[in-house]
């Protein structure tokens, strides 16, 4: 049998490779995608057991992680919402703006690492960073630990979610839990995850052409593998400068965490999952509508003119990255107790 | 039979009726308040139907009813912290802060109106409000509806939960989809519902003392019915004025609404159900623990000193008010279209 596959796999390839356009673009795209898997991934050194889970969703709904007691995970990542909040970019603590677009929680546990220039290695060294910062949630990791450990109804939780530990209630163990809940907020079954499965049906003619042009114009360089995206670093404005209105001045992206040159505007490529109900787009949500942004990827990373037909045979393959939205229940929260530090509102 | 049981009736209503203290507190307690009924009830001129409380459950978590898409009901009203947030008063638009402590929507359907002055007659009128008010969602209803007709997800769900209308996408089925969700988020089966129903063990020695203190001492007065309160309008201060530390001056309750005289520092009464768990208290929030409000009542309303004892006790037994929790599964809302009205966070 083994010997007989050989040669006939010989002579497709050679048939195939003879020119790009002429291999068949499903046998291309899944080269270069993968569909998302059914299963959660596990998560390096930290262990799902099904209470860290639910753990991770009381915490990711709990605005008391906030130090206003107002503002949870899921305000600028809501599950309802494609994982956004479909702002240009995010409100926090004193109705503060954050200077960059929220990014979809939904399968970012997918992505290279987390925030718009990677500063995080993981999705519960992201979780910490919220918290903290001034103009989201504004909080400090010992009054967080404070608040939970006063809640009477948390304390059993984290220790089953944690067992063997004598103090699990630690703010490591907060950003564990929500990794492995956020592990879970998947969107799988998107029609291009079925046309990966072999399901040609499942792209229409107009959407497979778009595959093929974000094939063949060089989409892929940047958006590719299991989330169409997240794989890498890569500046914004590798051909022509997108403009200061869609690329602010002063975010020079991953040179803040770097420090080097040529990491200025340099940010990690955005997943393309659920791309047509995540806008607004680009790091600094500028621009709202998505073949408009298909065409400035075009000038400004390609040095192409994207066609008015390519640009929306190209959105309409977007479309197809859209999967089944994850089913949240609400948690019910743990009542605070008289020692629970009170919201800080101003 | 029925002529034997009458005289045991009439022998064992005289010995209960000699003096208040001997008649039996079970008995006492369900001449007074009744339990939480297991169905959802019927709202008039706005029947229920599958896809209406469907709908109603979309809007309420929708933030995109605000004029920011940042504020839902939910953040006010959190189904997950005993359907209110925690604060003293509300945060907002633009992080203004409201005037008044955020009321439970647990149960709000037993209430006899809405708001601490009642000013809206029912749950559709009440969730209006908080759409409009500058210090709130601050948007207006034509954008609202604009924005839900932009959505295209929305019209069909519109469409099944209003049958019959041309024109189902207004402000006025809005608020009717969301009362008649809010009418199912209902917490039956607390203790107290359990011991109402002859279950005497569903209270505890202490709790049960602590019941026919509040029998006894007038509490019954301004909280009754279903909803141990939310029955009528009161002054607060009846016998003592508590201070404008927890009654601001400048709020003069129901006075606002009516005009009238009598109505200066009126407010309805609040429901107890769940008060173990919607701290702080009082329409100015101000107080944080229960024990503490319970003797500001009995001073500022029933002008007696209630001892540290008997507010213990009090306190025990409204911690039996504390019911099921709704289990509400997050909606996947609909996503925008190119024509939905931009959010306005300024």
């Amino acid at each position: 049998m083994k010997g007989k596959t050989i040669p006939l796999i010989l002579i497709l390839g050679l048939a195939a490779g003879a020119a790009w356009g002429k291999e068949d673009v499903m046998n291309r795209a899944r080269g270069i995608f993968k569909p998302i898997p059914a299963k959660a991934p596990a998560m390096k050194d930290n262990p799902a057991n099904p209470a860290r889970v639910e753990l991770g969703r009381m915490l990711y709904f709990d605005p008391r992680l906030s130090a206003s007691h107002l503002i949870s995970c899921n305000t600028c990542h809501n599950v309802g919402l494609g994982g956004t909040d479909l702002l240009e970019t995010s409100i926090g603590h004193g109705w503060q703006k954050g200077p960059r677009n929220s990014p979809t929680v939904l399968n970012a546990v997918y992505n290279i690492a987390q925030f718009w220039d990677g500063r995080a290695e993981d999705l519960a060294a992201q979780a910490k960073g919220p918290v903290q910062a001034s103009v989201e949630m504004n909080n400090k990791p010992e009054n967080l630990v404070a608040t939970l450990k006063s809640i009477p109804g948390y304390i059993p939780i984290f220790k089953k979610s944690f067992p063997g530990e004598a103090d699990p209630v630690t703010f490591d163990n907060v950003a564990k839990a929500i990794e492995v809940f956020e592990a879970t907020l998947v969107t799988p079954d998107a029609p291009f995850d079925k046309y990966l499965k072999g399901n040609r049906k499942a792209l229409s003619a107009a959407e497979e052409q778009g595959l093929t042009l974000f094939l063949d114009k060089g989409c892929v360089a940047c958006h590719s593998g299991i989330n169409v995206g997240g794989t890498g670093y890569f500046p914004f404005g590798v051909k022509e400068d997108p403009g200061p209105e869609i690329r602010p001045v002063d975010d020079t992206g991953r040179y803040k965490v770097t420090s080097t040159a040529a990491d200025k505007y340099v940010f990690r490529s955005p997943s393309l999952r659920n791309v047509a109900i995540t806008m607004p787009y680009f790091h600094s949500g500028k621009v709202w509508n998505l073949n408009d942004a298909v065409k400035i990827m075009g000038s400004a990373q390609l040095g192409i003119k994207i066609t008015d037909d390519d640009a929306a045979k190209i959105t309409s393959f977007l479309t197809t990255l859209t999967g089944k939205q994850p089913k949240v229940m609400h948690p019910v929260l743990p009542p605070n107790s008289d020692t629970t530090p009170r919201p800080v509102t101003n």
